[in-house]
């Protein structure tokens, strides 16, 4: 048993963030949380570990990010969507065709999330099965847990980035075998988006995903070219979503990214079929494609969690990620005169954090039986504050100006990783 | 004579960048720019200094921010203004009676700027006279030059902050005296806004700018509540602009922070007095007072500069506001379909840099004949690219992403700082 005492902060609920100065959290011996205590117990076999004055917070969760796209974050940020994609997008994933680059990379990316805070992610890697499978491992040694998908893709993607439809269902088939010695990473089907993929494949990956009982990743109602191209290559379905549903892939626990645009009726299909969203406010205002209007999905009960979207997006941070969000949310408050309330940052935290683990089969901030995912902040290393200011405006402060030197430890599925 | 090697990038004119590999940087004795040159001269005399394969590049200029509200970043970020204002700003700022207390912050503010690369500022203390000159002091100790202004306030701020208008005017003087020993920072008028001074002030003030050929700086049209008060404070003016014209305040090289909702006859003013528009994108959506029609100024001519508005505004670092007002730019763009076009980054790191240093007497970049303000950029430290890039790949780059690691050298006012 290991007892971590701290400055405990969560969220268990969309708006609610609970603080109890010098509190503790009891693990057992398999890393699960066993309790969240007010004061540290008395326990004779106990291991105490004491974080002081410094801040214990459920770790973050970034629910939309391509890896390949990585050494391309903060390039082509000027380009309009679809020259972004061909001049720099395309070409750079293109690259993982080479292992060295790929583990090189990926190392780096593993890295830079374990010690930004991010213990879980749901991830797209390129159409290369030995690139996703190296992606895996460097996540695995790094202690990132989740989900990462081999991309399928079998048209309308240049000449550098393609793949038959015959090879991408091989090569699935491969890349799922191969996936079996992963421990903390679970592979995810993961359809591009609906351009990039022929009916076939789409039928072949949704009866796979029954078959396997396997999740699904994609893209939606991301921008209006993107959705009337849709609308063109599928003339029998009414909105976007519907070509995912005809082919068995919009489902329970589906991730889709963006939702942009969706509308009334397609945040009730979000809805009714439990259907993640993961809003990336960042690469929505990079790439001009829109704000999306997460007060009324949450109003409505739509599951909302947050993405970076690397490379769209240029921000791995998620702590810098939600705070974006929150500015996102103020834009469109403004542009309703009000009438759309933004997100405080305890909700945007709460969907940074707590809905992405929510994903991962564990609710309401520290979860009792759950693995410990956390974060210890020291937020002494900020500027000296005016007063002694309360735990909430701690959390609030790390959560606006922490980077990775506030970071001090990183508890991820039981373990300390850093 | 001294020689500094490296690949130079400048931006002269806004959205013209400038770029030469490998190129070199004259100084002269006293530290001014005598040459730029695309490569480096045989000099015996010449001290050489070699950047290698880094990037040397002018410096930031933050052209507005609040030096007292340091203590206070990122908090409170969910109230609305008046709440804002008097649960912390008001407070915060009051702390600053307190010199030991203002010593310390001041020292941690100016070493966060000097490292973050911002070289030149224009800047608000609070209204205590003896904190304003240890806040230049400090400035003047890490290398950042500028302008620096005592806030003069004789109404409308609550219990915690205030002075009658003879203290005001007393302690102006005492201060104006007590700058004369500075080499580096200059004080500037720095009436706080209209409803926080009294026409008797303002009338005062005015003269005085006269008198001694002082620079004002103050803020305007920043949301509507502020301007529907102004207008019941000054019945007599039409726009807000014109409170400060009434007593000699509005005049060249005035700096007005945010002019979010300034409309066509408020900008020809902007224009026709060349009052520069200290634009502060972050702030204005944290504390949702809209987002400022930049590129309409542009267009039209009027002088625009960025300012992180420390603490309204939540980030320090210049390279993150500058890629903040690009953001904004975006959400403009789409909320005018595209109409309004968004801010490169060449034109918004124009903004953030050439166009504050115009403000200190030096244009175009690297000024000839103007001592050098530059940093020097290590973009080796971001993630490995994915091919040989452009310098101007690598600039774009960088301005999204560096952070005070990848500034390894801060050039200020010709003297090496950092």
């Amino acid at each position: 048993m290991k007892i971590l005492q701290g400055n405990i902060v969560y969220s268990p609920k969309l708006g609610e963030l609970v603080t109890m100065e010098h509190g503790a959290l009891v693990l057992d011996d398999a890393g699960q949380v066993a309790d969240v205590l007010p004061i540290a117990p008395n326990h004779a076999d106990a291991a105490y570990i004491d974080y002081g004055d410094k801040l214990l917070m459920p770790s973050f969760v970034d629910m939309h990010l391509h890896a390949p796209q990585y050494p391309m974050l903060g390039m082509g940020m000027d380009l309009p969507l679809m020259e972004w994609l061909n001049t720099y997008t395309f070409k750079t994933e293109a690259r993982f065709a080479d292992t060295d680059y790929a583990r090189r990379t990926y190392r780096r990316l593993a890295n830079d999330l374990i010690t930004g805070g991010t213990t879980r992610v749901c991830m797209f890697s390129s159409l290369h099965t030995d690139a996703t499978l190296i992606l895996m491992e460097e996540l695995e040694r790094a202690g990132v847990t989740g989900c990462v998908g081999k991309v399928n893709m079998d048209r309308n993607s240049g000449d550098v980035l393609r793949e038959s439809t015959e090879e991408s269902k091989r090569e699935t088939l491969r890349w799922l075998d191969a996936c079996k010695r992963f421990e903390h990473i679970k592979p995810i089907l993961t359809p591009r988006f609906t351009p990039s993929c022929t009916n076939e494949l789409m039928a072949w990956l949704g009866a796979l995903s029954e078959e396997r009982d396997l999740r699904v990743q994609s893209h939606l109602s991301e921008n209006g070219g993107e959705i009337a191209f849709v609308k063109e290559l599928h003339p029998d379905c009414d909105q976007y979503w519907e070509t995912y549903a005809k082919y068995g892939l919009w489902k329970d626990h589906t991730v889709m990214a963006h939702c942009v645009h969706s509308d009334a009726r397609e945040r009730e299909a979000l809805l009714k079929h439990n259907v993640v969203v993961a809003h990336c406010a960042g690469s929505n205002i990079n790439i001009c494609s829109g704000v999306a209007p997460i007060r009324t999905m949450l109003r409505e009960g739509v599951w909302v969690t947050l993405g970076s979207d690397i490379a769209g997006g240029a921000i791995l941070a998620m702590n810098r990620v939600i705070t974006m969000s929150i500015r996102a949310s103020k834009i469109l408050h403004m542009q309703t005169d009000g009438e759309a309330e933004f997100l405080t940052v305890d909700e945007a935290y709460y969907l940074g954090s707590t809905a992405g683990h929510r994903y991962f089969g564990a609710d309401g901030g520290f979860s009792r039986g759950k693995p410990l995912h956390a974060i210890v902040v020291d937020d002494a290393v900020l500027a000296e504050p005016v007063r002694k200011l309360s735990l909430r405006e701690r959390f609030e402060r790390s959560i606006y100006l922490m980077d990775k030197s506030a970071i001090r430890a990183v508890w991820s599925d039981g373990r300390q990783v850093v």
